[in-house]
């Protein structure tokens, strides 16, 4: 008998959240102080341990808004991290899950009362545990969905400028992108619906809006995006 | 202090072995007769507890060789499943992994010994647990890996055929594909090197061979096989 309940050694098993924001400014993490030994006033992902009546997607949620106040947000598991001593106090397994929101739409939410600050990507401080590869393995999971599918429904309002979206691809993928080549290959996937109206306060001649169709979306396989078999 | 680890709760971690395989007859999936209770007798995952000495990728090669005798496989972790009631005897998280292989390199491994059996993946017998929606999760993550890159490299001879090229993505794809169409998709990609050689075993005038360019493949960037940017 190769498996059995009760001679089976039980883990601690954690969740972390590494929230990802978006700005003009480019990308952002949010991160807070731990307020707890050991590696107390370090910075550090949102945690907290898995309790006995919930799933890993609702501790989560809940660890979210403890540390953040946000509510609502949609987050994914990224990996289960399993490094025997990545807790020095006891062993922890910890399931990463990660969310990309924008930073606008959320700020009433992150008041004061909460110590969570964001920094840029490329100049977070580093973190506590193995946090930071969490969070380079979110960023690589991140730029790897870019790649497959436009992201930008939740990180847009309904209706954006080309400059708009232009920005949030050069902020994921960190570079700069030509807008000229970038704004005939976002055509050529045939996602995006031009409206009539202009946005009036990017320049004087205004910027046409655009809305993501997302029937022809959806209705797109993935299989369509590389090889169309 | 909203973590304290004494009173935190400590629960039991399995790992789930999802192997798909592939031969001439298409995509297959690799199980077991669960031989304890409950649901002994039952098609099964191969799976198992996760030890104190051991991380996750280990605990998967353990447990697979356990029940199969595999050795070598590499698995890639999917995704860990944590709804309260999943194993009923007692709380369990599941983490699981899979990997596909080609059935023919593996035969020798598979001997009587073990109770492993293949089965069609369409003609599968229901599992216990949860296993049937890992199993579906498995095989949306192999499919939309392969909208994105070209497998193969695992699963092929160093050199092959267009037509086995073919027969791989139709297992994988569960669908027929056109030959003219598929070939022109994959040369348009530009990561085959077609050889000199021809396989003669398949018709009288035989077949060109192709081996994959490495060079080639790992110097696109993943970004370069959908938008370019």
């Amino acid at each position: 008998m190769l498996n059995s309940y009760s001679s089976a050694d039980k883990v601690l098993l954690a969740v972390d959240c590494i929230i990802f924001g978006f700005d003009h400014e480019g990308l952002k993490i949010l991160l807070i102080k731990r307020d707890f030994e050991p590696e107390k006033g370090k910075w550090s992902l949102m945690g907290g341990f898995l309790r006995k009546d919930e799933v890993l997607d609702s501790a989560a949620i809940r660890i979210l808004d403890n540390y953040t106040g946000l509510q609502d947000i949609y987050m994914e598991q990224l990996y289960t991290y399993s490094e025997i001593n990545r807790d020095p106090v006891e062993r922890t397994i910890s399931v990463a899950y990660y969310a990309l929101i924008n930073i606008e739409n959320h700020n009433a939410e992150l008041t004061q009362n909460y110590h969570a600050q964001w920094f840029s990507v490329a100049q977070a401080p580093k973190l506590i545990f193995d946090h930071d590869s969490m969070v380079e393995h979110a960023i690589r999971r991140l730029r790897y969905r870019t790649s497959i599918k436009p992201v930008g429904f939740e990180l847009l309002p309904e209706k954006f400028t080309m400059r708009q979206l232009l920005e949030l691809y050069e902020a994921i993928l960190s570079k700069e992108l030509d807008k000229r080549n970038f704004i005939s290959k976002i055509n050529s996937l045939d996602i995006l619906v031009k409206l009539e109206e202009k946005d009036m306060m990017s320049s004087r001649k205004g910027s046409y809006l655009y809305t993501f169709d997302k029937e022809k979306y959806d209705a797109k396989l993935l299989n369509d995006f590389v090889l169309n078999l």
